[in-house]
């Protein structure tokens, strides 16, 4: 039998002490988001999908990324730009995954950068990077109970949690999304106007949260992650590619408004007002025979929101 | 000029307001670390180092992981354990790299497990995860102040610290090594005796903290992380590599001791109690021009502690 270390093991029994209570052993994290009902899924909008195709693999197979673009109303103005640079082909020339940092970021866009950028994008600035509430709210501090539910404490703020399904952040007058595994930012230069959506960033090793409030946040990838995960490290300087490095090409990227109905990703996301969704915080901290001392409060960046692909049809 | 996101900008100039101040922006982390006189550096005992020689790369070059062992008082049983199976040539037989699972783990050993346990070797138990403390010690809840010092407000323990250079947690009674990225611990199965240190893993995605006190944790890879973290992720089941995927071979593991003097790995960690430690921790919270809003505090998953290869002789 294999030494297996997993999340939750599959075999979700119950701790002893609880298999004498009760017949069936509680149902694990997967099972479930496998067990949720429809209404508990919210089917991600194709202009919300924006797909980057990529060069086809050595084994002739399709490779393609695919972001969901963040909800109102965070950053905004970087999604309505990223679906302009789409719908006016602005990858479709010169551009590819040209940055593998390993544990930190898998970079893509115009490697040259001696483009004019796009007409007609609108200007960004520092105070985009948050989204003030429209009043003040009052927080209790979530490091308190360490008790898993929407309310995660939180090393750099006062308060996380997942809205509308994203991960965010608030000191009680603003909030922002952070930069979690798999979520897609805004690469820029020194001055924070520089970055219009153009040449984006994805997390790929450890949440890096010193990045949030100092650049955009503006999606998650919700296929092609591991692909960019296991490139081949960039030999240059902070893992850009050297000369001679081949980097991943992008042939083109489009909304999946934008494509043929056959050709579109199809994901869902889980509704975070769900019962489900609150039945999947309880199975995370549930024991089982291989974890006896599961943590009673989760790093909200340790885990993955539940999206998952729409099947059939 | 590349859009960059680093995590230090390489030109550490100070604020506008800093600046007014002194004449000199403060060091970057990195310029303090460089900037480290010899003794604020311990040098890895030979007996520490052990080092895992893989199959050559596709261009001819030689590859190995090499682990810094647990210091005590921390998983000695474990340590003790692997140093005989490099010792008795365990790993010298059928030992692979042999799961990737992307943004969680790699792990390597006899993929087959068909070899009966090597004689001689220390049972372990669930008892041994952590170490208790020989007194208990009341604790402060770092998570009141928000400042980077070396008492960590930490999610899933009520302190966090380096120790002897190690993330450490501790709730006043125990304290136990923790699951950052790079971090090696002992895969088992659900049985904590089963793990006796021939089937190795490391952190190559965000820290599983939810896996401390769950599994022993043994040491740190110090060369050949990006090596793990790329390698093609398993098809199997939990990234187990399936038939027809070709793991990573394993040729020998040795310690570092056991090498003829030049082939030894040669690294130092920084030592905790010295004035550098302190200046680093101070270099990273400064603000930037391109991180015009650092933050106060971070995660200690999130730092890497600072161990480099000793230059020269």
């Amino acid at each position: 039998m294999k030494n297996a270390i997993t999340l939750f093991a599959a075999i979700a029994l119950g701790t002893a002490a609880f298999a004498q209570e009760a017949e069936t052993p509680p149902p694990s994290p997967s099972e479930v988001l496998g067990a949720a009902p429809a209404e508990a899924w919210q089917v991600i909008s194709p202009d919300d999908l924006l797909v980057f195709q990529l060069s086809t693999a050595p084994d002739g197979s399709e490779r393609r990324i695919v972001i969901q673009l963040m909800d109102a109303p965070w950053s905004q103005k970087w999604v309505r730009n990223m679906r302009k640079l789409a719908q006016g082909g602005w990858w479709d020339t010169n551009s590819s995954v040209y940055r593998i940092a390993p544990g930190f970021v898998a970079q893509w866009g115009d490697p040259d950068e001696d483009r004019a950028p796009m007409e007609g994008l609108e200007e960004v600035g520092r105070d985009d990077f948050t989204h003030a509430l429209p009043a003040p709210v009052s927080l209790e501090n979530p490091c308190e109970d360490r008790v898993l539910d929407n309310a995660f404490c939180d090393v750099y703020a006062p308060v996380a949690m997942f809205k509308s399904g994203w991960p965010i952040a608030t000191d009680g007058t603003e909030d922002w999304p952070l930069h979690c595994p798999g979520m897609v930012g805004v690469a820029r230069d020194v001055d924070p106007a520089t970055g219009h959506g153009d040449t984006l960033y994805t997390i790929i090793g450890h949440a890096p949260r010193r990045l949030d409030r100092n650049l955009a946040v503006v999606g998650r990838v919700v296929e092609g992650l591991d692909l960019l995960r296991t490139q081949p490290p960039g030999t240059g300087e902070m893992g850009f590619y050297a000369e001679g490095q081949d980097p991943l090409t992008i042939q083109r990227a489009r909304l999946a408004s934008d494509l043929a109905p056959e050709a579109r990703p199809r994901y869902k996301v889980l509704k975070t007002d769900s019962d489900t969704f609150v039945q999947w915080m309880g199975a995370l901290v549930q024991p089982s025979p291989f974890y006896a001392d599961p943590p009673s409060d989760f790093d909200i960046c340790a885990l993955t929101y539940p999206v998952r692909e729409v099947e059939g049809e």
